[in-house]
Formats: C-alpha cells, sequence, structure tokens
C-alpha cells in the first residue's frame, strides 16, 4: 500500500487490537515507535529489550514468556541501526508480526510462521512511498471502530490494494526489482550472497587489529554491518580516506556513531571486497 | 506527505475537530467518501448537494448558511468524475478545507481564503503516491487522541515533512514539474492556457448538432470536460473512431457514461485542436 511503514505503527494495533493488549520485542528505535503507537490503544508488554546495551544484541526470551492473552508478538527482524538480526524467530502462540523493512528478500522465511509481514520497499524492493503487507486473512476485518478507513487493511484487502490510485511508479519499478530478484535465481540465491558478503566483512572485522565489529554474533545483521576504529577520529579518518577512495555513505548513525556498511541486495560482492582493500590501505597508514 | 489523497478524508476530521462538527458541499463521489469519513469522528452537515442530478452542477449556497460553530467548510473545488468546478468559493467565517487534487496549480487561488488545501499529486504534479498539503498553523497541534501519529499533521510540520523516509523520486519529479511549469510563466500562465482550451473544447460542444456537454457554464471544469452523444451506441461508435485516430482514454467514469476529455497542465492545445478534427471527422459519418 502507499506510505511508508511507519504508518504500520498505527496500524498493525488499530488493526489487531481485540483485547487490547500486546507483546513487543525491543530491539531499536524502530520498535521503540512501534511500541509507543501501540500503546495509545491498549497495553504493551515488552517481552525483552536490549536497550541497556544502547539496542546492540538481540535480547533473550523464552517462548513460555510470550503472553498467550495478548492479540501479537511484535518484532523487528533487522535493525538498521544498530547492526541486528534475529538469528532465531520466536515460536509463537499468538499471531507473529514482523517488521521486515529492512532485510524482506534478503533471506528465506517461512511465511507461515507470520500474522502479519510488513515492510517499506526502500531496502531490497524498489523506491520509498510503497509498503508491502503479507497478512493472514483471519486477522483481517476485526479493526477498532476508531481505525481511519485508509488505515483499515479490509479497506485495501476488499479492493485489490486499488482502493485509491496506487503509487503506480513505485509500484512498477518494485515491480522489476522482483524480476531481478527471480532472474538471480530468487529468495535463497540472495540468501546466499547475502551470508558470503556479510561472512567476508565480518572476517575481515575479526582478523583486523584495529576495526572492530560493533555487534558480535549471533546477533549481528547481514545487512546493516556496524564496525568502528578505537577512537572517534580515527573514525573521521577512515571515512574522509574511503571518501577520497569513491566509498560513500559509510558513517554510522549518530546514536551509535562509527561506520555501516549496507549491503542491501544489489550491492556486489565486488564492493564488499573493494571495502577491504580501502580497509587495509587505511589501516596500514594507521 | 506520503500516500493519496483518500488518506486526508481521515485526517482532516481527525486533526480539526475541536466540537465534532462539520459542514461538507457534496459534488461527487470524492466528497461523498470525505463525508461519511468525517461523519465516524463527528456530526457532518451537508450545506448542499448536487447529489439529485447526479452531481451534474455545482449546488448553490447561501455564505450565511455556513454554521459558525462548525469546525470547518469542506469543499472539493474540481470534481474529475462528474466534470464540475467551484467557479466560486464560500466566503467562509470557519475554516474552509479545500481538496484540489484535481485541479491545483491549473489556476489561480487565494492561498490565504484557505484553512487547509490538499492534493493529490497525480494530476498536475507528479506521480501517485505523494499528497501536498498546505495548513494554516493555528490548526495544527489540536489532533483528538486517537489520531495515529502518522496522520497527526504536526508530526510532519515539526519535521519538515521528514518524520520518515519520503516518498524521494515522487519529490524529484514532483520538483521537475514545478520547474517546468514555473519556466512555462507560472500558475497564471497555466490558467490562461487551461481557459483557452476549454472554452475551445466547449465552444466546439456548444456548436456541435450531435455532441453535448454534460455539465453547463459556470459549473463546468477545464480539467475534466464530459460530453456525449444523442446514443450509448454513438458514444461507443466515437470511442473506437477516436481510439484507431490514436486519442485514447476518453470514456468516460462508469457512473456518468459518455466521454471525458481530461486536459491537465501537461495537455497542449494542439491536443483539443486534433481531438476537434476526429470529433468532426466522427460526426460527418453520423
Amino acid at each position: 500500500m502507499q506510505g511508508g511503514a511507519s504508518q504500520q505503527f498505527g496500524m498493525i494495533p488499530l488493526n489487531l487490537y481485540r483485547k487490547k493488549k500486546a507483546a513487543y520485542i525491543d530491539t531499536g528505535s524502530w520498535s521503540t515507535k512501534a511500541i509507543a503507537e501501540a500503546e495509545r490503544y491498549g497495553s504493551v508488554a515488552v517481552l525483552a529489550s536490549s536497550k541497556d546495551q544502547n539496542f546492540t544484541y538481540i535480547p533473550e526470551w523464552e517462548d513460555a514468556q510470550i503472553p498467550q492473552d495478548a492479540d501479537y508478538l511484535h518484532i523487528t527482524t533487522n535493525n538498521t541501526i544498530f547492526g541486528t538480526r534475529f538469528s532465531r524467530l520466536p515460536h509463537s502462540p499468538i499471531p507473529l508480526v514482523a517488521d521486515m523493512s529492512s532485510n524482506i528478500l534478503s533471506e528465506r522465511y517461512d511465511v507461515s510462521q507470520f500474522g502479519v509481514i510488513y515492510a517499506g520497499a526502500q531496502k531490497n524492493i524498489g523506491p520509498s512511498g510503497v509498503t508491502i503487507i503479507i497478512i493472514r486473512k483471519d486477522l483481517i476485518g476485526h479493526a477498532l471502530a476508531i481505525c481511519p478507513k485508509m488505515l483499515n487493511y479490509q479497506t485495501h484487502a476488499e479492493k485489490g490494494s486499488m482502493f485509491n490510485t496506487p503509487p503506480t511508479y513505485a509500484n512498477y519499478m518494485a515491480g522489476l526489482v522482483f524480476d531481478w530478484t527471480l532472474a538471480q535465481g530468487g529468495v535463497a540465491q540472495m540468501e546466499k550472497r547475502n551470508q558470503e558478503k556479510a561472512h567476508l566483512l565480518y572476517d575481515y572485522l575479526d582478523s583486523s587489529p584495529h576495526f572492530q565489529a560493533t555487534v558480535s554474533d549471533p546477533h549481528s545483521s547481514r545487512m546493516n554491518i556496524c564496525f568502528s576504529l578505537p577512537s572517534k577520529e580515527q573514525d573521521q579518518q577512515f571515512l574522509a580516506f574511503a571518501e577520497k577512495e569513491g566509498l560513500r555513505f559509510l558513517k554510522g548513525q549518530r546514536s551509535v556513531g562509527g561506520m555501516r556498511a549496507s549491503l542491501y541486495n544489489p550491492m556486489p560482492i565486488e564492493g564488499v571486497l573493494r571495502l577491504g582493500e580501502v580497509m587495509d590501505a587505511c589501516e596500514s597508514g594507521l
């Protein structure tokens, strides 16, 4: 549908709340925003949080702790800012809702495990301004009375996502990316490549005397790899050096600092190899 | 902001309701949808409606009838399906809210007369998926408690329309169209051209023994000109003939039938002249 994934933060509780109680795992600024919006319409149990260490890991939870009387359990499968990823999924007795904005199509998921998957398009799918929603049919049609019509999944499901004019150009571009993804071998092939790219960079970070990964296995993201040098000054030096070498947008988000390499589907392995060369060259001058 | 104009149908009452009472002028299917959404959150006084004649005219109203205790008065300045246009505006003691989706930038308006102007981009601005909102500052910050954060104008106003990732490509395209519009002489020049184009086609319809305009002056749209032949069969013949001549998308919306020529800003006067030639040629064979 039109709009960004942030709109889903409100749509999820507005559509799924019946007992007006939800469970969330808090793994970063996006989950925090999603929780704040859900709390406006009911109560939220935070099953686990990694806020204590600035979200640099995926917190532990026991599946047995998932409240059976809640309407759903919400997770963010990949966290762009902090570079973390759920390496195992909750086995949930209540519908599992996943914000997959930053890793959809990057690895295989068993869609039948989820109640709702939503994802803004702008990482692995197409231009910003369109959001993919995959929802179990039985979860449609129970929106709260106050839910605006355009935020009711039923409105869109009944009209084949064309209740209003869809974002035609963004949809067209997404179609081309789906074709490209299939031609490359589909999601299975993307997963293989993304594992290779991530392993290459994490191996490099593990063996480097100076560069260090921010997140450690098994919590580390394959899409957004955060790393740093021993001092902020060295981070700045590296970023300036990399920029001169033609490698841009490597600066980490300001709440984390350091560097972040985003290895979304379209990034070829050559990009990671080149990053390694530039890191080598920079390191030899440190 | 992201999303289509239909989302504004809910956003207007969610943001502007304080006494939870609004006035609407009902001039077609878009206003009808906007009214239905406003009625979900409060009461709506329909000041005037042209539903009795399938919305083929703009109904009369007295400015003195506008309820002073309502939160706002909502109009749809141009109605695409029915080919009507407000040739005069209400002089309203309460904030005037206008859905200008289908005629923004096509003629000059005194923006200071409005409390809110909203417009989906996909007629005179750019690709679908982005909506322009011009709102009086004092109307921001009073949203109902139930208003989802992404539907609160304050959220977007405070962050310079970048609370979340904006629809970047659609915004870029809109910027190019704004540049083009300015280079052509701006909205004043667009207005002049659109008047010329519309006059040309309406004059043709007035003088034709067979073709007839659906809407009569002063209610007639300059953007969407609806017309028909004496029978549905002849309409079909004309549409098939026009298609062969390379003129497409002339079929009227199914609730109206007949033909509809949409003369948005990018349509040059040559397009209207060509339509006249094709109508002439078809008519000579009737």
